[in-house]
């Protein structure tokens, strides 16, 4: 017997009675919540809700269910997104020259850390991490970056992921900028890594604009990546603390931690479907 | 119209439909649902939840309702809370010498961000503060601290706390160490704060402690105070890094910060009703 | 006897036996160097020293020790300033209407923790806090901002700085912009606290800036104040996460834990001669 | 022409003219000071100083400067350690089972981030990552524990370490204990990473025993492996603030991002010599 369980993500205008009328729904069907996390931001008068269910019992079969949800969403003008906790999530390395978040992600994956994980492919700038790859099996695509060929490049590396049915990319310090029509093609699929506390320093070279400011904290953001640069709903930062006695060397050394981690803990929000957009913003059902 | 609202908190064995249960019997009754933080411990098995409704409309009289939700509590062995947004926090402080805490808490009261708290006195085992109680319009009561009275001196202490109606006793670096008899008579009622991260260093002279054994991190800890001395339930914490150039009078200083802050969340959380104790923990409903 | 120090802060182009040079001169005159910290930005190729010496036995006399650096530092290219460790800091406050600073302030000042420091005025764009000052027995001036008489108003105020002989203003929460002449009238002398992770939303309501855009993480800035807004030589920056779950009001009323308390460290380091200002950034000698 | 520095770390009772003796016979030698860190412990009396050098010019050859220094602290009652810069670090891993600290370190050692490095070898209780071992060329020797044979495996170990001239020895998660005279031949030379906030949570399962008491912040800790467990002096430390809707699992999956990051920093520590160890506490020269 199953132990899957169904994920409703769902936002509206606030109203009496959402909760009531969708654990009444999941209870009646004979579903057990498992969790339930509900918010209101009173300045927007905007309603959210996770709640997760065990579907051993359920009444309504998986591909009826998005129907059923929409029928109750509708009139309350709700936005809602269904996951079953048991699909796989089929995910994209990209990444340039520096090692540490690609060793990172794949060390969880190899320890059995990111559930439901699949990666089929990594695409690198350079080759230099292609030995990496290969270490743990994954076959690594070198798609060298050329200004005067950048249509041609992405469309092809979107047939690629495309082939592979890839739904998450991770750009684990892939240093690139993504086109618009990139970006658009997996809305709140991509996820960046940023080294710096964004809004500040976006752009290249943070830790050096940082030192130049003289912050005596350095930070990290994971975010969705958007035609905006560096201006994604932001899932995850992180910071620490730098002194005077720090060298930019310094900072990029000691940033990578951050990085790494930061970027992690965003990949673990998102395969856990506890991130729903709003505004570009996130809200993290932790 | 009142925008007051009755805040419910639960635990119970873990199982299905507790969600709907409650919910449904709130929705039913007119109630509007404004937060509803739930929550499985799996280690456990036991199930919280923190809900709160909207009163303006609500079908069941104040002094009914918790005779109504001990109805639905009961078949489910569900322990339960009621509280209503409107009552106000009727608080004691009891200080030492040390004025950091006192006059953080006073400054907030001041300003209006301790929301339905009244402070009708303060309690110090020295005069040193009756100045600051005096300028905030609060009467002061010196009971020197005896330890061949201290049976007396406690019992004259709950007099005039039970006069005052007292039921929250913040112990604002109050230094010394309440009977079983105090501590039982407010159970989740008195909140202390130790200088020092639980449960490392319990006990005197914390910072001390710390300095010797060559920490690089310090701590505080806000707890509901209970016959075992620093073994109560945690309600908050917080730490910060030290050096080795720092003696222990820079950590007694550098401390202070943490303490008072970490001691004000504490009081936060508490008059927000978010803190629910189990098994000698707490579940904050942030 | 005395038990003074005198603290010298230095900086220069990086070269061979700066630290030496130094060293024999203070110990040549029989002082006994009780701190040294020194460093070199290799990025700059720029040298920075804090030394601080035992006055007992020290065989110059105070009144010629300037000159006698001085003639050390000509050669060298060395930018240097000498303070005496028992001169006073003649501090004052500048507020506005919200008392969390200007308490926590006090509350040090009557405890004891600020050395060296005098008070002699507060003054205030509105007249909420003048009770405060009452308490604590400090004049208080009540300046209404009138932006018509802008360069009248802020030359009495320069007026009675100078009169009380004021070299420290902390801009305790005053939220006002004062003029470049103003700044320029007390370099590094003035300190602000600005509630962002600059240089992450400089200007006006940040944490409404920091809501809308979504971080994960909100800030506070203590900065010496200069002509340009919120772009002065950064002293002391502290972070706490937030959640969606919080409102913009809860961050302000959060953040002001962050604002009192890293202000006051940035008070503490300037008031120890702890902090050397090159480039626009500060060097921290912890 | 070389680069390479000396590294100076001493401590002594503090007494007047001890930097300028030290500084004047460098700069007498005509070495060129890059770096000084010097500190006087009040509580104890003690002066501490970390000074590195230049040795381009430097009249003293190597192989008489630890007599040279010799020389000046004997009438000081100085303990004295000089290392030079460019002399590799022959390191050991021990690993059992769980592969983040293990990739963490190699991931750096691959990228360059541990300067004059040198990982012989990789000696595993358990074969789970000799393959791990294997792909970074590294041999791995699995010597599973035998409480019966505890005293030959430990001399086979410790031959393994002699025969490759280990000086320095990571416990990257080993989850054994070593036996006292294992400890002791390699003094301040073996590092390890406990998975709580020591001194909390001593022993076996930490996170369990985190989790029981109900804390809110959970920590990791790097210290000197030392005959009393979990008593050697603390490198590093660093927390992360933990809530009730996490199990111990979470804290068991989320800490392993402290321990590898905490045994990381404890490492760079020691290999740049910026540890020194006092009285069972470490001096950290950052």
């Amino acid at each position: 017997m199953s132990d899957a369980t169904a994920i409703l993500l769902v936002y509206c205008p606030d109203q009496s009675g959402i909760v009531a009328r969708l654990t009444t729904f999941i209870h009646a069907n004979r579903g057990n919540v498992v969790h339930l996390d509900q918010h209101v931001d009173t300045d927007d008068g905007a309603f959210f809700m996770r709640v997760e269910w065990e579907l051993a019992d359920f009444a309504i079969p998986r591909d009826e269910l998005r129907a059923a949800i929409a029928e109750i969403a509708e009139p309350l003008a709700m936005t809602a997104e269904v996951y079953f906790s048991d699909e796989p999530v089929r995910m994209a390395l990209f990444v340039s020259k520096q090692n540490h978040c690609l060793y990172d992600l794949l060390a969880r994956y190899e320890a059995g850390e990111l559930p439901r994980v699949v990666i089929p492919l990594i695409i690198g700038n350079h080759a230099t991490l292609a030995p990496v790859a290969e270490r743990f099996g994954i076959p690594f695509h070198h798609v060298p970056f050329d200004k005067t060929q950048r249509a041609s490049i992405e469309a092809a590396e979107m047939a690629l992921l495309r082939e592979h049915r890839i739904d998450t990319i991770i750009l684990a310090k892939y240093m690139q900028v993504l086109s618009d029509e990139f970006c658009e093609a997996w809305p709140h699929g991509i996820i960046n890594i940023h080294h710096s506390f964004l809004p500040a320093f976006v752009g290249a070279r943070p830790y050096h604009q940082a030192h130049a400011r003289g912050v005596k904290i350095i930070g990290a953001t994971a975010h969705y990546a958007t035609a905006q640069l560096d201006e994604g709903p932001i899932i995850e930062q992180d910071v620490m603390h730098v002194s005077h006695k720090e060298s930019t060397a310094d900072y990029v050394r000691r940033g990578k931690d951050l990085e790494k981690v930061v970027l992690a803990r965003a990949v673990w929000w998102h395969i856990q479907r506890k991130v729903l957009v709003y505004r570009n913003r996130t809200v993290i059902f932790r």
